[in-house]
C-alpha cells in the first residue's frame, strides 16, 4: 500500500497544499486531500497518517492510521483506546498553536467584564449616551489566578502582566516550576485557599477526569463576592447550574464562557439569560485567525520530520492523561 | 478673605475629605464643598483654589481665584483667556490619573474590532450558536500606529507590547524623543506616509487647533483596505462624515469611538448606525474606577504641595497650547 498522509483541514490554501505536498514526497509519501471528514469515513484505509479537523469516525474507520495529528489543543474525545484500530496509534495535538488567539480572547472578556461593556453594549443598542452609577474596575490591582498554566495560561500571563495585576498566579496540577510569567505557581491542592483571595479567575485546563467539575458549587462560594469567572478550557469544568445562580444572585460580578455543556448551547439554555454572563461560541482558539492556521501547519511539518526519523513527536498526546 | 479651596468632586468619600481638610489646614487654608457645579456658581468668590468637576460657568464667576485644578486630562475648554477674572490664573489638568484607565479601553475596543466581537455578541443575542465565516485579526502582527504619546498613548503602547505587534509607532507633535515603549516615534508631518503601512490607528489626541479634523477623509482614504480606527481624545480629531462612508463602504473593517461631536449624541445621529462602529459614551477614562479617583487626588495634593511653597505646578497647562 502506498505510504499515505490524509489532510482534512478546513483553512487548506495553495500555499499550505504546495508545503504539505513537499514535505511528504521527500518522505516518500503522498498527500491526500478530503474536503471533510463525511468524505473520509470509510476512504481512509490508506492513510498512514491523517493530519487536521478529523471526526473520530475518520479515525475509527482509518484501519492502518499509525499518527493521527490534530489540529485542535482539546483531544479528550481522541483519547480512548478504543477509538483506535492499531493500539499503538500516535496521537498529537495542536497545543502551542491557540496560545495567542486564546490569550487575546482572555484579555478581551476580562476586560469586558471589569469596564461593564456589556451594560455599555446595551445603553448604545438603546441609543443612549451616560455613565453607568457604580463603579467599574481595572486589571490594574486585580488579583488574578489562572487554573492551568500551559500554553493558554502563560500566554495569557505574559500579556496580563503588562496591566500590573497586584497578583498573578499559575495553579497547576504538579508541583513543577511554573512558567515564570506567573507571580507564584501553585497545585490544584491549594485551590480552595487561593479563591478567597482571587478577584478574577482564569480557567484553561484540558478535559480529564480531574478537571471535571472542578468549579463546583462550594468552590464558587469560596470567590469573594463581586469576582469574576472566565474559562476557556471545557465547559465539563464549570458547574453550570451553580454558576448561573452564583450570577443571578449577585455573587459574582460576571462571567465570560466561551466553552459550555452541551455545545452548541439550545437556545432556550438557562445560561443564556444568567446576569452578567458574557457567552462566546467556543471560539476563543479561533482557527479564522491566519496566525493559528499557519501555525497548525508548522507543528505538523515540524513533527513530521520527526516522525520520519523514528524520534518522538513533539506534541505528542499520552492518551491517559489526556493532554 | 479666608484662604479658602473650593473642592467639587463627584466621587468624593470621607477618606478623600480627611485628607484634603489635612493637607489645606497644613497651609493655612479651608477646603470648602460644594456638591455640583452649579451650587458653586456665584458663590465661589472665597476661593483661591478650585479643585475638581467645576464647570466653565463656576470658574467664570470666581473673582479671587489663582488655581484651578481640574479632575478631567482634557481642558480645551478652560483655555480661553477670556473665562478667567485673574489673567494670571493658573490651569492644571489631571492628565496622568487617566493613561491606565483609558489604555485598558483601548486594548479592549482593539480586541474587540479584531475578533469581530460585536458580531459575535449580536449571534448570541439571536441565541444562535456558530463560527462566523471569514477571518478574524489578532494584535500579533499588527502594525499598529498611535497619534499622540502622551500618558495616555504610552500607557496604551506598554500594554500593547505584550501582544507582540509588527510595529508600535508613536506620532507626535514634536521630535522631542519618544517613549521607549514605542518602538520608533514620529512627527504628525510624517503621518501621511505612516497611514498606508497602519492596520490599527489609535487616537488618543488633546483638543486642539492643529488636531481638530486630523483624521480627514483624505487621510482615511491613505489606509489600507481593511484597517481600524480607534479614537479616544476628543471628537472633533476625526471627519465623521468620512469615517461613516469608509465604515459603510467597506474601506475600514471597523472603529471604536469613545469621543463623537456632539456630546451626547443624538440617538438619531448617522453614527448610531455605521457599520461595524463600536460606540461608548466617553467612558474610557472613566472616573467610576476607584484608582483614577485616588490618583486625580493625588495629583492634586501633590501640586498643592508646589503652590503653597511657590513651585511650577508639576501639572500646569500651557492655555496657549491646550494641553
Amino acid at each position: 500500500m502506498a505510504k499515505t498522509i490524509g489532510v482534512i483541514i478546513d483553512y487548506l490554501t495553495d500555499d499550505y497544499r504546495r508545503q504539505i505536498d513537499a514535505a511528504a514526497a521527500k518522505h516518500g509519501y503522498a498527500a491526500r486531500y478530503f474536503p471533510d471528514s463525511r468524505s473520509a469515513v470509510g476512504n481512509a484505509d490508506d492513510c498512514e497518517i491523517l493530519f487536521g479537523h478529523c471526526s473520530q469516525k475518520v479515525i475509527a474507520s482509518a484501519r492502518n492510521l499509525k499518527w493521527f495529528c490534530c489540529c485542535w489543543a482539546g483531544v479528550d474525545r481522541f483519547c480512548k483506546d478504543e477509538l483506535y484500530q492499531n493500539p499503538d496509534c500516535l496521537l498529537s495535538n495542536s497545543s502551542g498553536a491557540y496560545g495567542v488567539t486564546i490569550a487575546e480572547h482572555l484579555v478581551m472578556v476580562s476586560l469586558m467584564l471589569l469596564r461593564r461593556q456589556m451594560e455599555y453594549d446595551a445603553l448604545m443598542r438603546s441609543r443612549g449616551w451616560d455613565t453607568l452609577a457604580g463603579n467599574i474596575r481595572s486589571l490594574r490591582d486585580c488579583r488574578i489566578t489562572v487554573l492551568g498554566t500551559g500554553d493558554i495560561g502563560a500566554e495569557f500571563a505574559r500579556r496580563a502582566r503588562a496591566f500590573a495585576p497586584a497578583k498573578l498566579i499559575g495553579v497547576r496540577r504538579s508541583a513543577k516550576a511554573g512558567d515564570p510569567a506567573f507571580d507564584e505557581t501553585r497545585t490544584t491542592a491549594e485551590l480552595d485557599a487561593l479563591l478567597p483571595e482571587t478577584d478574577l479567575l482564569v480557567m484553561a485546563l484540558p478535559n480529564t477526569p480531574e478537571t471535571a467539575g472542578i468549579l463546583s458549587r462550594a468552590r464558587l462560594a469560596l470567590l469573594p463576592r463581586g469576582a469574576f469567572v472566565v474559562n476557556v478550557g471545557r465547559g465539563a469544568a464549570v458547574d453550570q447550574d451553580a454558576l448561573i445562580d452564583a450570577l443571578n444572585g449577585g455573587h459574582l460580578a460576571g462571567a465570560a464562557l466561551d466553552v459550555v455543556e452541551p455545545e452548541p448551547l439550545p437556545a432556550d439554555h438557562p445560561l443564556r439569560d444568567a446576569k452578567n454572563l458574557l457567552l462566546t461560541p467556543h471560539v476563543a482558539g479561533n482557527t479564522t485567525l491566519p496566525y493559528t492556521q499557519r501555525k497548525t501547519v508548522d507543528m505538523f511539518l515540524e513533527d513530521l520530520e520527526n516522525y520520519v526519523s523514528g524520534k518522538p513527536l513533539k506534541h505528542v498526546v499520552d492518551r491517559k492523561r489526556f493532554y
